[in-house]
């Protein structure tokens, strides 16, 4: 077998055993393959794409290129990941919810980098919270508070982390099958029972209609069933910020509100369905049945109490659940005006999401320190109608940012027009089942 | 500018800048692009290929990477390429024709790699002579002689050595813009004022048909123009080996008997039309003129002399072009003879190179010695009747080599059928003319 003779393979479009897939992925993580073998493949997977079969396999080996977690726990475990998008905080309301209702929610996430937030990064914000477990602190953890969110722990995918980076620098990333093997090989590693995909779709996400988002959804689906586990994914709508918050310390306190039952309805909308996924997955009963029990965690308290015990135990400071002051607090904070009279027909997500960047929340290189007080408040959403001069939106930041310079960019962040050029907008677009 | 961005573009199939390919192709060769970079954006030039523009724009930056040779010649000078085959000594022949009518023949050659052997491997059977000159010595052959093959000189074509050793080894090599750059890059560097291409088409070639031969043909004398040089092609057939001998010495004398007149009517009929077109390019006369001179050159010795001179120049011993028992002598000899009646109806390209190969006429890998003597002499070609036991080829070398084993590959060297099953396998198939 050489690498020469696989690249052709795949150029010339046939398919690839797993055999051969194992030998290029563990010759690529042992250094044997160099990088420029690899880039040549992952390009050729570009254009002729992976079948099925393949791609499950390819999920699976690059999962088995590092630790494979086996949970011990006394209950069934289900994991969430989201593909990405801005304002994206579901993961703080979701996986208490889940807890709440007996699921177990062992969840380990990532940072931030370019334009939207990372959940681990979001998390910091809360003081004294540590994200960094070991693995038995980890499983501690989940078994106390019933979920835990850390970073990862162990060596966990090291193919994906070649490969990724790789990608990242070959153009070498929208690829529905490179992308499902590096989301669910980390997902397979975890070790989680069932795994509850949140598909963006829209224009703040990168699938950007629902047809690539439902191939997506089907291959990882199909990935995390071959490899024996339950698996579902939802397609929620990422044409506008999620929520009314952007920025670490504010997502992180919008979620809070919303598990005190005063969030935004989109959020707590997709919030509940994620959550009432986790539960099916778990057999705790029919779609309807599921869907109270997420409501009632919700209402009743008992998702917040859960949240309020996963930073405690994590050495945060569980304060923050009632006093928002504990958190940073920025220093510069800067109103926005709406320009005209009309109903806003649009959010920009990466309008959004940049200039919460600029503000300080996200990072601009790879080592830069967070602002975790930055981002953007907004008082109105897509569908309002507003009035000149009518606050839109609070900016903050701790640092002596171009406040002038982001005003005259936040123009283009909002589209306005009338009540006819709304387009529906929804929150939860479709389900793809794979239990 | 960055890499990340040019191959996002080709990946999504737009045509790239002038400006673009260069940043790219200088980047590369200083070392400033990394190879996994280049290699993924050679794979999308595979799928998504090169615009004429584009292809030109390649071709003529990649020449430019290094020496763009300016040859101080009192008349018009031609060079002359082939696209590769076994048993293709052409070059002996078609430049000292051309030579002889009054044409500068300025060729530098590579070595042989696989299993087509190298203008300059075969050359170097002639005892003593020389084929690494500096560029003042190769001038002055292409003075004194009319025509010189010799290696590469000075530092030609640094982009294309690069970028060919990397699509070597990641399957990027079937591109038609990028064989052209890679052909037409080093012609431009070399400094003829003319280019006669030999495109080979059929089974034993690159090209396996006509089409693709045609559009690389065309590629090649559309770069050619674009820099401003004379260009044409000939789409010649390469479905059995050309001429009757294959191995280095073998194929050098039977180069002279051709231009003795004694030559296999095939190969002179390549060669002749080949010296035929660098007239043409040179503006010595209609094509029918220009055949008729090189036909006269080849009938009345003068351009036996030429090459005699050749040699002579370059160090070699020129006594070879009448006694061809100064050329290495092999030690070894073995017959094959027909296993069966019947009309030979094709003979492999690739098992007559593989079996050459075998006997020590090749590299089995970069840096091994060749054998000058070894080699194969056909008796009989396509199109033959033969009788079962009669000689169809001697096999030579001057090693031990398992014979045993060679011979019983010969038997798929040949095919044999009857007279009907016979397809018409043309010596000249088509002209792309580009002046």
């Amino acid at each position: 077998m050489t690498a020469y003779e696989i690249i052709l393979k795949k150029k010339n479009g046939s398919e690839l055993s797993y055999d051969e897939i194992k030998w290029l992925v563990d010759g690529y993580v042992a250094g044997e393959i160099p990088d420029y073998q690899m880039s040549a493949f992952l390009m050729a997977v570009c254009f002729n794409s992976l079948s099925g079969r393949e791609t499950s396999d390819l999920t699976m080996i690059m999962a088995e290129s590092g630790d494979m977690f086996r949970l011990s726990l006394d209950g069934f475990s289900a994991d969430k990941h989201s593909t990405g998008g801005v304002g994206d905080k579901t993961s703080f309301i979701t996986a208490p919810l889940a807890a709440a209702c007996g699921v177990y929610v062992p969840k380990m996430s990532g940072r931030g980098l370019g334009h939207t937030g990372g959940t681990i990064d979001k998390l910091e914000s809360v003081p004294g919270l540590r994200t960094s477990l070991d693995y038995d602190e980890f499983t501690g953890v989940v078994k106390k508070a019933g979920f835990c969110i850390a970073g990862q722990t162990g060596s966990l995918c090291p193919a994906d982390k070649k490969i990724y980076a790789l990608r990242s620098c070959t153009a070498a990333v929208d690829s529905i099958p490179l992308i499902c093997s590096s989301i669910m090989s980390k997902k397979l590693a975890a070790g989680a029972d069932g795994i509850v995909l949140d598909v963006k779709v829209g224009g703040g996400a990168f699938m950007k209609n629902t047809e690539d988002a439902v191939r997506l959804a089907e291959a990882m689906v199909s990935a995390g069933k071959k490899a024996g586990k339950k698996c579902s994914a939802v397609l929620t709508g990422m044409d506008k910020p999620l929520g009314m918050s952007v920025g670490n310390s504010l997502e992180v306190i919008e979620a809070i509100e919303t598990l005190k039952g005063r969030g935004p309805e989109d959020l707590a909308e997709v919030s509940v369905t994620l959550a009432a996924e986790m539960l099916e997955l778990a057999g705790k009963g029919s779609p309807e049945k599921c869907r109270s029990l997420a409501e009632e965690a919700l209402n009743s308290g008992a998702a917040l109490k859960k949240l309020e015990k996963m930073i405690e135990l994590q050495n945060g400071d569980p304060h923050v659940i009632y006093d928002y002051s504990l958190f940073p607090k920025a220093l510069y904070s800067c109103e926005v005006y709406s320009p005209e009279d009309g109903v806003i027909t649009g959010i920009s997500c990466e309008k959004t999401g940049l200039i919460s960047l600029s503000l300080g929340a996200g990072r601009k290189t790879k080592d830069a320190a967070l602002d975790y007080s930055a981002g953007i408040v907004f008082d109105r959403t897509t569908g309002d109608t507003v009035r000149k001069g009518e606050r839109l939106a609070v900016l903050y930041s701790s640092s002596m940012c171009d406040f002038s310079g982001i005003l005259s960019e936040f123009t283009d962040v909002f589209q306005f027009g009338c009540e006819e050029m709304m387009k529906n907008q929804k929150n939860i677009i479709k389900f793809i089942k794979g239990y």
